[in-house]
């Protein structure tokens, strides 16, 4: 057992609208220390920036690609940045969407797919694990959290979707595959299903009925609620997978 | 919106001592009634006893079978006990299961798989939802949930759980097709799949290593604890199926 | 190895215009003894009468119900009809569908989507294993093959589905019990998506469109080729599952 | 309608001892022209040149990389030389797999798993519909079939195969994505889970009771049936998935 300070990771913020910043704000109420990673510097920096203005304790850790290489240095960083504290969750909430008939998608999308929502991944799946086999289980028996932010695209193929759904049907088999592997070294890897708009700043422009209306499109602070309950799920009873969708959301 | 007190009706408490108990107790202290259904009545008096003498509101309804007749009883009964208050979450947690190879399994046998584990539930979820449909959403946006404990032999058939098999599919397709038509009138319908063997009276016995490691066995009031984040999570990001399995349950 | 005749037991046969009927004819061609089990002793005697014109040789085996007993009495009556003959390939073609909103769903409704979906196909399956048991394997080293018909519903819960989707469901998780069970003892189970409609006596009155372009429509002909495909797969490399439907079903 | 000589393209064909080979050897049998695409030019030119002692019509295509530009590449070599034929048939056997802890799993392969397992299927799906598209379709209604060779780890990831799972799981979703998207255009895309060991020349190694008992491995020509089964599947009937194991594999 520990007393040091919880550190949460999330890779995928973006302007910090979305999941991972929904998610960074919630773990820094609860007392975790909240270390970014985005492609962005300067949002990045300004979602850390808002945290800390609230009293959380949060620092922007940017990439230029979502390689092996830049993932590693970023986890280096948190590290030397927060010596004392433990990580014990990362999200990962990175991921290349494009919607088009198949024979339009160029190769450098179909690659950036697969390298941005799977081999990233492993890259981030990677460093956490190596963290987490360092720490002894916490009080609910948890060295540490993975979890991962996955689409309705990694359940099923469908017209336009020949990229994504490559992408994330491969980011759930390798999620399924670290959850059998890690579960008995008491790592708990979860693959988290979106199956809808999520109100960000970008789909904001869709309208005022889908902004006013949570029955049509899910509201990031609860997808990162459904973060914290997996997080603090205790080792007898983890989840693997879960979906989540709006009520009215047609599947 | 409305200020009546919540009731949470559970079918399936056993003795009280696995999930059903579990649930039951945990949803007792955040305030809500609880209506106990169960077929042995002198054991479910007891658990509802047990929770009333903790500072908690609960009564029991015993059924003698898990048929369409007396599930109605039993709502119109609950309904007649608790006028004021109003049905919020519905528990079906209801089962029958054999391990056995195909051809000793019993045409009785096989007949009872799939009334208890699928014509019960329909039964259950029916009278639920007549009443759900009559309330106003809560604060979430709810009419009500309708929670279904499943297992993994919903999701996989395998050698000696033919008639499970048949019966938890069974249960899952259901559970599906009631989630798809009554989302869109705001009532959230969820199917958990438990993977592993519960800690409860009867597995006790399995020996001290199974009762005291929470890694290899899942812990009733964990399962609890999820079915109240089920039962909390608001319209906009709604979970149809999860699992849940200890830490170091091989799958 | 053996040179006795094989025998081909189709249940579900309706007016011989489906699936059921083109199975029995397709096999008889092959040189199969055709048993013909259904409900309506008329039409199953007309479609046997056809066989034979055509050639071929088939009896009518007619059931009041599909339940163990009746089933039980069809299969001693094959034997008995062909006592040289040697029972090959049973495909069980039966089914109960209703499409409705869930809270009009009978109970009546409800319990004989089970039964004929579920129950029914133990039943079954339990009488053509029990024949398969005693015989040697074929030269493809199968003693033999149980195909069993079903529908999309077994995949996916929908809404008007609730009731035959708990029964293809369950129909599901039982044919992939029994091929785990049984592949061991060269029995080979296999379960057939049947993803759309099919061309039928019933479903001509869809129009001229429907009935004439098989880019929109399932040929009952088509699928008996596939159930004769199964049937000759050699146990180096049997299929369990496979889904059929036309070129432009949307899916 | 057409009555040019069909042709089967196969990728990944090794050393003609497996699934590629087998398929292009029967597909020969039936008057196809076999054009085979791999990367070791040797091994590719002595398969074809059997195929042609036999009798029948084939030649090598060998590529340096499974990448765009190659496969594009060996596409136009093929028309090239065979100006008059029509290709009809495109298999897709290459792919890459690696069995290690994930911590083991380099940064290199696991980038050669969604490359080879995806990407170049995705080249080579390009090509082959781009074929398709210009032809009329054939007495059974279908333009062409690409046919997708697959694995265990598309449908669960496990313990040692992080880098493989990923890579399947993924080219599962591109083969749903392609078969929902060019269905329609009476293109067929298929995806065979291979689901057991293949008895090839590397893994005769495995000992004698492996390399006779077909009950425990798959036969490569029991495989090219299916695949042969597949190709002549018409329009009103079509398989997308199906799997293939031995009769005594555990699953």
């Amino acid at each position: 057992m520990t007393s040091s300070s919880p550190i949460l990771v999330v890779a995928g913020v973006g302007t910090g609208a979305g999941t991972g910043g929904s998610t960074a704000r919630l773990f820094a109420k609860q007392g975790y220390k909240v270390a970014l990673i985005a492609r962005k510097a300067n949002e990045l920096e300004t979602t850390a920036a808002d945290i800390r203005a609230s009293g959380g304790s949060a620092a922007a850790f940017p990439v230029q690609h979502y390689d092996y290489k830049d993932i590693r240095d970023a986890f280096d960083a948190i590290r030397k940045h927060w010596p004392d504290a433990e990580l014990r969750t990362a999200v990962f909430n990175a991921g290349f969407a494009v919607w088009k008939p198949f024979l339009q998608v160029t190769e450098e999308e179909f690659k950036e797919s697969v390298q941005t929502n799977i081999v990233a991944a492993a890259a981030f799946a990677r460093e956490a694990i190596l963290v987490f086999q360092q720490l002894e289980p916490n009080a609910a028996g948890v060295r540490g959290n993975l979890i991962i932010t996955s689409a309705t695209a990694a359940w099923r193929g469908n017209i336009t979707t020949s990229a994504i759904a490559a992408g994330k049907h491969g980011l759930k088999g390798l999620a399924q595959s670290l959850n059998k592997e890690f579960g008995k070294k008491n790592i708990h890897v979860s693959h988290v299903i979106v199956d809808g708009i999520i109100l960000t700043d970008r789909t904001r422009s869709k309208g005022e009925e889908f902004v006013n209306n949570p029955d049509i499109r899910l509201d990031p602070d609860s997808i990162a609620k459904t973060y914290l309950y997996l997080a603090e799920q205790d080792r007898s009873a983890w989840t693997f997978e879960l979906d989540l969708r709006p009520a009215h959301e047609k599947w």
